[in-house]
């Protein structure tokens, strides 16, 4: 049976639902697909059954909801796909990180033993749980008062959302729980453990959540000073056998084969995380090829021979990417939720009329008008801090800011200065990676905002760097699928495969000189207010604090 | 016929209309009024007719529209006020300033001679024509360069609306029309002219607009050196007798009484201008009392017995608001247009519907909303800058800014920020009064923004001043009544018929200390901004010159 009637399977676990899709081994071709949306969805305000609320800044999941994944969205897709079952010859995960879950040694969720249902500790702690800031501050503080080594290779931030903070707010909310835990495991090896009957560490979740450099996790001092209680939880809740990205973690075992559909024995791929498996989908494995996944937020991922440490980057992570390349990450914290807020909030209805009467959605409308004009012709700069800023500066209680407004300053002219920052914010990390040694070529762009071609040419214009496009709608599972063909022995190497079945166009936006050097103007403008709010002054800092004391006045009933 | 039965005409001249009010000489009650709009209004694009095209920012008047209003407004208001006409003592003006025209010796506008209708320069230069802007930056630099005392008074700038800035422009764009010219009049004048037969100019205008300080004009070296042909331009052109504010400038000539309907030999006020006849309107002569005449743009003008060079003032001028007294004038560039601006471009449709479901405006609902907040709640601090700083800082490039958005901020939190932007601004104005040793110790409002609650009570908490409200809807033509009492002799100086005919409600909004305190907070951010921005930096400047830039290539057709 040849290559071109082998097909893999990619599954990307996404956060409300689980995406599968079949995917042709000799040319990537996506035959067939199918969602499954999670039946729990998030718990962020009760658990399921409702009768236990959560506080605020939780979000938790049912690691059920992610099996029923396996069993429904897996085999649909085969069946849309029209193949023989036995024509998969490999199957591949990724998930969203950092999404941990305590289990027992076999791999049990604890929330699914007898009595554990209502323990809100013993539930998968989703991505964008915030509620461990307290513990990640205490982290931090400790690493850097210890000059712990570690700490640089993350831009010199843990977050609220990895492994130690979220596993400390563990200890010590509900010890019990987590003693309980055999381990405590990012999703994206759970799934793996699950579909293979083994444990292996995902050495891109381990290096990027889990602090895992150089071979080793923070020492036991180290973590005995952050709560004695914790001193074994790197040895003994982590530590595992590291996999690496696109390395077989095992084979289809028996009950999964029963699940899924596939055949008993097919290769499943080492887990993986969605925004870093999307690099290999888009073609996009070498040095200085940085991957933008721009949504919501942007996450930037690029792999690259040389080691250093950049200002503000999320982590480099040996491998993290690609096996055998330090992988790069860095991030904005908020990019397409800043064009949602200003397209919901601060746009007139006579906008809506106009954008209901051409039969466009207003974003298209505001970048339809935003396009008809020059470059600083709104006379306008803005940040692009509205969530902070997780680049550079590293600073979560930063925020947005326009300025330059006149009484002739249009909805358009606000929200186009609003598409230009975050191209400003990107043009920013790109510029911290070079100047760390780390040079960056190309611009490859991922995610739902690619659709919106005036952005993608402000980038280009204002990056000065050529902007190619990912060609598939499904990014992270066509990944997954790459990584599963290498498990399967179909190629030698994930660049390898990417090359025969990752999808890219090329150079689809290119920088025009002109506009780039007007850029040069306002980004000089746009550095000056950035280094002013975010270095200089305190001004922000001193807003977000006066509006908390505003709040808790109310709410404590003050004058 | 004792003061109960006895009557005074104020008349308004605004923008796009004339307003006649009749007032009680007894106690100021307002028994008529009537408007009568301007037939040409503002000419800003083309000459009356529509031959002639008129430049960019220019705006030009129709003496004849304000005869128009004395022949109309004036006896329809003494109709509706059911009085006899010879109850009339007396009829008192006041007008936009600077608007100024060339006339002949016998009053005649050169527009109105025979050749001269198609000539724009023959017209009347409206107060807010700025298309002289180059001479006044040449007046300005001249002034400073060669250390000319008199600049102090105008807070270091002369404006390009005023007479030497618009007297320069005729000169040099239409010598003939200049040649031709026996004098350049504020139409504050021509109308009592046109009313009297005598040509009096009003210390209000003369001061403010017209340079005369310590009795005398700026010298003809002076004027030479701006252009030899504009040496003699005070002395030939603008000087004449002086009247103080409250004299009588003369009696109503036999022709004006056909026009009016109002007995010939009636006394007639020397004229004014609509901002400073509003002081004794709301009672306000005395020293300390700034009255903020709120409406798109805000004019504060103040009696004191000092004087003292305030930074930013428009001016200090002698008897410039009352007679005897210091008169310091200063205002804000953009206040209500703000508002009205954002209320315009900047609210989503679901606010407009609730705001018509409620029965109100869309300014009212945005206030309801946002008075329901605590001081800071918003986390935000705006300039208010939009169309320039006209205060402290004397620079029409600056811009408005908003600072501390985040993807939770509302509309309405947008516009209290806005709202406390321009009382900080007035506050900076408060100060810059106090620290140069011209104490303030209430405001006295006035003006279209007065029926905004929340908007006083912001202003009293971050000035901290008892806020006084003006108990009529026609300040301006009670004022102009006011001194027509003080012209006919019924009252012996314009304070003493203000206590009688004058009318406000005393500190109708107190400063509340928590609130006042919490501002201050915002306040030291405002100042932050206002000094970074204002003084520190020249982001807004180059935003504006990358602005100009931009829309330059764009006519030009360069890429």
């Amino acid at each position: 049976m040849g290559r071109s009637a082998q097909y893999t399977v990619g599954v990307d676990f996404g956060t409300l639902s689980g995406r599968a899709v079949v995917v042709r081994l000799s040319d990537g071709a996506e035959v067939g697909s199918a969602v499954h949306e999670y039946a729990h969805g998030v718990l962020d305000a009760r658990l399921a059954g409702g009768a236990v609320a959560l506080p605020p800044d939780w979000a938790l999941q049912v690691p059920g909801d992610y099996v029923d994944v396996l069993a429904n969205a897996v085999p649909e897709a085969v069946r849309v796909a029209g193949i023989d079952p036995r024509q998969v010859v490999g199957l591949g995960t990724d998930f969203t990180a950092c999404t941990v879950l305590p289990v027992l040694a076999d791999g049990t969720p604890l929330c699914e033993l007898p009595g554990y249902a209502e323990r809100p500790h013993a539930y998968v702690k989703l991505w964008k749980h915030h509620a461990a800031q307290t513990q990640a501050d205490r982290i931090n503080e400790l690493a850097h008062g210890r000059g712990e080594a570690w700490i640089g290779r993350y831009g010199g931030l843990i977050s609220s959302e990895w492994e130690f903070a979220k596993g400390l707010q563990l200890l010590e909310e509900d010890p019990e729980i987590y003693a309980r835990a055999d381990y405590f495991v990012e999703a994206a090896d759970w799934i793996v453990w699950k579909l293979t009957g083994r444990y292996v560490r995902n050495a891109c979740t381990a290096g990027y959540k889990g602090i895992y450099q150089d071979g080793r996790y923070p020492d036991r001092d180290f973590l005995a000073a952050l709560n004695p209680g914790f001193a074994g939880f790197a040895q003994e809740k982590l530590a595992g056998e590291i996999g690496q990205l696109g390395e077989t973690a095992g084979r289809l075992t028996h009950e999964a084969s029963a699940l899924t559909g596939l055949p008993e024995g097919t290769a499943v791929a080492v887990g993986n995380v969605d925004a870093h498996v999307t690099a290999p989908a888009a073609r996009a494995t070498e040095p200085g090829q940085m991957v933008a996944i721009m949504g919501t937020s942007t996450c930037h991922v690029m792999s690259h021979d040389v080691l250093a440490e950049v200002p503000g980057m999320c982590g480099v992570v040996d491998g993290g990417i690609v096996a055998g390349r330090w992988g790069y990450e860095a991030g904005q914290s908020g990019v397409g939720d800043i064009f949602a807020w200003f397209t919901r909030t601060s746009v007139p209805s006579a906008y809506a009329d106009a954008a209901r009467s051409a039969g466009v959605s207003l974003h298209e409308h505001l970048t339809r008008l935003a396009a008809d004009q020059r470059v600083g012709e709104h006379g306008l700069v803005a940040l692009d801090w509205h969530s902070g800023n997780r680049s550079v500066l590293v600073d979560h209680e930063l925020s947005g800011a326009v300025v330059g407004l006149t009484l002739t300053t249009r909805p358009e002219d606000v929200y186009r200065a609003l598409l230009e920052s975050t191209a400003f914010g990107t043009r920013v990390i790109v510029e911290a990676f070079r100047g760390s040694g780390v040079p960056v070529e190309e611009l490859v762009v991922a995610g739902g905002l690619v659709t919106n071609g005036l952005l993608m040419q402000i980038y280009a214009d204002v990056t000065r760097l050529p902007l190619s496009v990912i060609d598939s709608e499904q990014g992270p599972a066509l990944g997954s699928a790459i990584h599963a063909a290498v498990a399967a022995g179909a190629y030698p190497d994930v660049p390898t495969a990417a090359k025969s079945m990752g999808k890219v166009r090329k150079g689809v936006f290119l920088p025009d000189e002109g506009r780039a050097h007007a850029y040069d103007q306002l980004f000089e403008q746009y550095v000056a207010l950035h280094d002013h709010f975010g270095r200089a002054t305190t001004t922000m800092r001193r807003l977000k604090a006066i509006r908390r004391a505003a709040v808790a006045s109310r709410i404590g009933g003050g004058s």
